[in-house]
């Protein structure tokens, strides 16, 4: 039998011990975990940014993976910690919306609040639960414990509102979600609402980009070219460059689609 | 039986190639190592932030753990390279008093001079011993050595002057060690300093705190606030903000705490 | 039998989930690789650096580790991937040059083109290939697959043009390849090249260092020094600071070797 993964996406950074204690915790608890990062760069408290970059990663993972996710502006409040569980992974994290990519895809997904303080660590802080209560629960399950086992069912759990593209007829108007390590500009509009529209112009700020691209390559050097990226979502790029500080662009930033109208009637 | 971990806590960051290099010659050596990163973010040089993480982390990891710490001004020198060993883990690192929280807590420690050379890389470099020497003889631990195998005992290593708050009896005066990936301004004053001492008002430059809270969710979002963070110290945050940004804090920086005259007598 | 190393040498950075999605598909594929991460910090499409850094690196690596290198600006374009085998390693890497230190080493190194899609995810996207071919290929090389299975041998790939030092009878002249985290100037001026060539003056811009120390500790904290650093190469560092910017030092600046005029005649 293979090692359990354990999966972490924090917003704790690096540069101190809180991660590399996590996996202490969990080592400890069990020792045959195989513990994967998917990013701890999530900017401090930015829970969308973080349902984003989960929705995005997690179906990448072996069937049978456990998912701690601690970004957690709560901590130390009333706020529950969940445990939700589907046919394929099973997740930890606070009930603050993080979770909606989970709740949001199809199948069965039952949902338990973790209570269960047998499996945490004796001392639990006030500030730093990722320590004390999810990551020595995750381990647990890792070790074989059943999601029931954390505490009861929950039927009412925190959702999130996503910033959908607003869409009409000739135009789709989106928005930057963030801007990727490249420079890359990440929109909201997912590449299912482009197709069989036609042509289309892209207007961002005072610039317009005619179409998409099918590779980097397809423009020269330092141009800007739209792109469907690999999170599935339209995203603006320059090639071998940065899009974000070339063109200016920042997260927030709205982003039109206009579409030719169509003359075949 | 599980694979033993080794923990790496650098000074040597991730941009380059060094930790993983470390990584590569460890399994070289004991393919079964479980290698864990506590932070290589410690500044450079910067032994006493170094001690401090590891004094708060290392406890967290299972019983046989190698703690490997290569955060060392003196490489190249004649300084002294250090195994010491205590009932449940063993550490390896320059004689430099980076190892001072392991020298303090309670228990027997045997410590050893690392020079055999048997365990070395063939070729030690006058720059980076963590890959020539400390790497291969954590490596080498992990497959069973005894820590008496490395070399010579020593009975006189550098001592840490750990900077302490002078504590009188109305008064605490301590330090801001560092400010953690969050803004929040960690403090060298123990909560156990705190305990039984009736009500005090912290003093941070021109601000002012009155005591405790429990959780960040106990003042309002932006406001600041003094709370036992997870490292058992104590600490000034601002809730879903960076104190030492919004504040103006850097390490160093002096904080009291004043305590109310008691006056039941 | 001990789990198959698999290394990943990347300019995706930790910040977005790129690396960790990768180690996803990796562990789908082959739960018993054992991830090492030698650095994601590669300035972006700088295949130069990837190369460099990946000759510095590989052979510390056990015997049978599988090397995945993704700097690869040609993303999505007809540009080949490449698996190379050599007597000791495997390595997976775009055909931009990147695997210039292989190519270059002594013995046998057989060269596929990687066209076996049945090892690729099913929907490959074209912009990260890391996610769809390198990671999934790099994990069925682990399983087992022999690289002649991945595609055809080629036999012309794309060579680095390495920019080498002049080397005249008085003079060598190099330059900073890149500014490591402690500040340390890389060059490329190898140590072989100094061997026997007596005693030498060191110019750098404004500052002169006569000839080599063999550790920082030979001079005063603060002070400029030359020395054959980690990689082999000529290094300039500072003592307990940072060589780069006390002094001004940039990638590309250019360093002479003036050697003394011998009279032995």
């Amino acid at each position: 039998m293979w090692d359990m993964v354990i999966t972490l996406l924090t917003d704790f950074g690096l540069s101190d011990p809180y991660v590399g204690v996590m996996k202490g915790v969990i080592l400890n608890i069990c020792p045959a975990s195989r513990i994967v990062d998917i990013t701890h760069d999530i900017p401090p408290q930015c829970v969308d940014m973080a349902s984003f970059v989960l929705g995005k990663s997690y179906p990448y993972f072996p069937a049978g993976s456990i998912h701690c996710i601690v970004v957690d502006p709560g901590v130390g409040s009333d706020r529950k910690i969940l445990v939700a569980a589907t046919d394929q992974y099973m997740f930890i994290a606070p009930d603050n919306g993080v979770l909606e990519p989970v709740f949001c895809s199809a199948g069965d997904c039952m949902i338990y609040q973790v209570t269960a303080s047998d499996y945490f660590l004796p001392d639990v802080s006030c500030t730093f639960h990722g320590r004390d209560i999810f990551a020595p629960v995750a381990a647990h399950l890792a070790k074989g414990i059943r999601p029931e086992q954390v505490g009861e069912p929950v039927r009412q759990v925190v959702r999130l509102q996503e910033r959908k593209p607003v869409i009409s007829q000739n135009r789709i108007t989106g928005e930057v979600i963030f801007c990727d390590r490249f420079g890359n500009a990440v929109t909201n509009i997912h590449f299912e609402t482009l197709k069989n529209r036609g042509n289309f112009r892209i207007i961002l700020g005072s610039y317009s980009i005619e179409g998409l691209q099918s590779a980097y390559s397809d423009v020269k050097a330092g141009q800007p070219l739209a792109i469907i990226g690999s999170y599935g979502n339209l995203e603006i790029a320059v090639r071998e460059g940065s899009a974000c500080s070339t063109l200016g662009i920042n997260p927030g930033d709205k982003i039109n689609i206009e579409f030719s109208i169509s003359e075949s009637h």
